[in-house]
């Protein structure tokens, strides 16, 4: 048997697994627990610590980025080719809080591997999937007998994801230009599960509101007054009720302006995948389906843009009754925005739409938090059949589509770097993100180094530089 | 000029004015603030005061009444004449809290008079119109050569209306046989206005309720989940919206059942009220007018049943956002009644109605806090004539209609003894009820004198005795 670059990768990895292993093990000692002020000398010593493994990993230039938060760990390994494409690999070194009363069986700063898997806080999200990639371009040079990858790779890991990425549009703009490339990989999300290896091609955006609404000066007394005066509790329930029509289709008028609708291709790659709905309503707490008419659970959640209440207050709501009419109330709404749909149109037709749904004598505010902008790349992009091609050689398997529902910083690079977002991911949801008992499979992981490795040379064969 | 009955009463009152006035600023000056525990003494003292000068006025049986809150005070003066009927006058001897820095222009608990008026905690809700009982019946017995009323005549002034009358019910329902009679008196409201001289017909009942509703066992993120499961938020906010059809009526089906609909007559009589919209509005602390169609607003808050929410609340509600899918919301509910409804009725209409608008996903509770029911005296009640020629006596001018949109003890009165309840009040909207510089126009209060002096042989001469 000849070598091929697959079975130099495979040897690889082999030989330099165990050790692999020790070091994310080290790596995933650290509390990094962004979200809590306790660790942010943790948070700092894992930016450390990371820098110093990419430097023993062979990239020439590393840096720890500072921003007003947490810092975020940059680095760089130019290729030796001319012309070849740049690319930028997201990911990032905090992670979620997590005490062994919790429900962890094992301290969860402490990894154990058991049965095949690693547990630890981190050890998918993200910790893990981020370090896939230092053995991933190790052996990426070994197949390819370079000294250098096939790419421009630039690595950014940020620090503070799971505490909401507060500084990082800034700190992406502020280095926008050490971060030109031509695309950007995102290892922070995760496959179909363990048999069904998938590649995910998008994020939806995301748009959010307070409304306030403002009725009578104070509350007043629901027996003089009441049935007489406008309630703003009453006009925000129908505000929210007027939010979707009788399909559950959103009813505020532009709201699906320009949406880039499913093809019939995409429609059935959706259907090719195993989905149970039973176990999917589980995982989602939920005891029943509902949604957009015309559309299945996982278009709803992946390809349709929506209109969410996160919360809702008004008046009393303590023990007991009050019978007043309450002087103000405040409504939290969240639009998840689709491909096609422009952040900024879709927040006017907001306002429009609230000022001509209230009576007169009830005044209000409308204010956005901010906007994220969908990403979606289109499945016959070169960059995305790279991917595919890489997770294919790993998995030796067919790799189908998947899309995120939610919506992550992934989309600020696309939107600062003005280029596309691809998504190499290895975890399963049985993983447990923000969960107790959070673990990687050792198999699946081994899987992602092995598709990091296959990646970058096909990249540079297929992806254009700019 | 020969001594007619009302010249003897005017006389009889002007001779003991200054005396009335002096007791009643004795009173005054105990703050018998039932709300707050640091004044339970001070209720009590308030109790025994009226106690001792109810005997001084000539009542034969007085007692205080312990209940598991503030104590009440009970008075009885039967008529020496055989099949006289029996009255029992309702009012309170407790008062809303007070203290000069609400902005009280001088001491709330020591009674100033200043052009003409009255100035004191309590002055006309309600130690003053108690106390007008006092005078009243002297000046009857004055004016008619009695040594006893005319009817047997019996007090009950309560010591917790002010907070709430939570052990009224029971008080009532314990000494039902002590309390029996043939009408009820309530001297706690007032009339238009100083220059309109009214008596009260009725007030609305009321019926109010919780409800909950259960989404996710958790709250969910509103990325991976939303728009494809059922939101509590949305489900009580379409709930809310539902009440009430386009022209603002209640639509949970039988709400309006047996609804008493108001007469042409008594269409006629609130138009008389020279209603200004623009003040009302102003007393409302609202900026516009709204209720159900084809009503005035004196209709919509004296005659109409209301569906209002008093709170809501589900989901994130601090500062910022939390795209979230809640996993609970509470909708406080109160519904007012109008005479003809069953509140039993209503309540399970409401059950109903909700169990047939939400979706699978969505549990519910529905839990009501308790039930008042309406009152109204028919125009042509003998015992309301009986009030108004009174009325007319003491004012010299035409007596007008109005109603109630509160709801209070009184209806417990109706329901428990079985009898028509008939309001006796001479406060005015300027007095400023639970406001700082509460005060009664002592015009005004004499007049109330007046008319309690000749109530009492008005009523026996054409309230028939059961």
């Amino acid at each position: 048997m000849s070598d091929t670059p697959d079975s130099v990768v495979r040897a690889y990895i082999d030989e330099h697994r165990a050790a692999f292993l020790d070091d994310l093990a080290d790596w995933l000692r650290i509390p990094s627990v962004s979200a809590d002020p306790a660790h942010a000398a943790d948070v700092r010593r894992s930016a450390d610590w990371l820098a110093a493994k990419l430097t023993e990993t062979g990239f020439p230039t590393v840096e720890v980025w500072e921003t007003d938060g947490a810092p975020a760990v940059f680095a760089e390994w130019p290729s030796l080719e001319e012309n070849a494409p740049t690319v930028v690999v997201y990911g990032h070194h905090d992670v979620q809080p997590a005490a062994r009363e919790d429900g962890w069986h094992t301290d969860p700063f402490e990894p154990v591997v058991k049965d095949g898997r690693l547990y630890a806080r981190g050890a998918a999200d993200d910790k893990g999937q981020v370090f896939f990639h230092t053995l991933g371009v190790r052996a990426h040079l070994a197949a390819t007998g370079r000294t250098a990858p096939a790419v421009n790779l630039k690595l950014l890991i940020e620090g503070e994801e799971e505490s909401g990425s507060e500084h990082f549009t800034e700190l992406v703009r502020a280095h926008a230009d050490r971060l030109a490339c031509d695309a950007v990989i995102v290892s922070d999300t995760g496959m179909w599960d363990e048999n069904t290896p998938t590649v995910c091609t998008g994020m939806r955006g995301l748009t959010d509101c307070q409304i306030d609404l403002y009725g009578p000066d104070q509350d007043i007394h629901s027996g003089s007054f009441g049935g007489a005066v406008p309630n703003p509790a009453t006009e925000a329930a129908r505000l929210v009720a007027a939010l979707h029509d009788a399909d559950r289709k959103v009813a505020i008028p532009g709201f699906y302006d320009g949406v880039q609708e499913l093809t019939g291709t995409e429609r059935e790659l959706f259907a090719e995948l195993p989905f149970d709905e039973k176990g999917w309503l589980r995982s989602a707490h939920s005891h029943g389906a509902l949604g957009e008419a015309g559309y299945t659970t996982l278009e709803r959640i992946w390809a349709r843009p929506t209109a969410e209440v996160n919360g809702l207050g008004s008046g009393y709501q303590g023990h007991g009754s009050k019978t007043i009419v309450p002087s103000t109330a405040q409504l939290k709404l969240s639009f998840r925005l689709v491909a096609g749909q422009d952040a900024d149109r879709v927040q006017q037709s907001v306002r429009d739409w609230v000022a001509g749904q209230l009576p007169d004598g009830i005044r209000h505010e409308v204010g956005f938090w901010g906007a994220t902008r969908p990403c979606l790349t289109p499945l016959d992009h070169p960059a995305l059949q790279s991917v595919v091609r890489a997770m294919g050689r790993a998995f030796g398997q067919k790799i189908r589509f998947t899309r995120e529902g939610g919506s992550g910083p992934a989309a600020d690079l696309q939107d600062v770097l003005g280029v596309p977002v691809l998504f190499l991911g290895i975890s399963v949801p049985s993983d447990g993100w923000h969960a107790p008992n959070e673990k990687v499979e050792l198999d699946l992981l081994m899987k992602g180094v092995e598709a990091a490795a296959h990646l970058w040379s096909d990249l540079a064969e297929n992806m254009p530089a700019h």
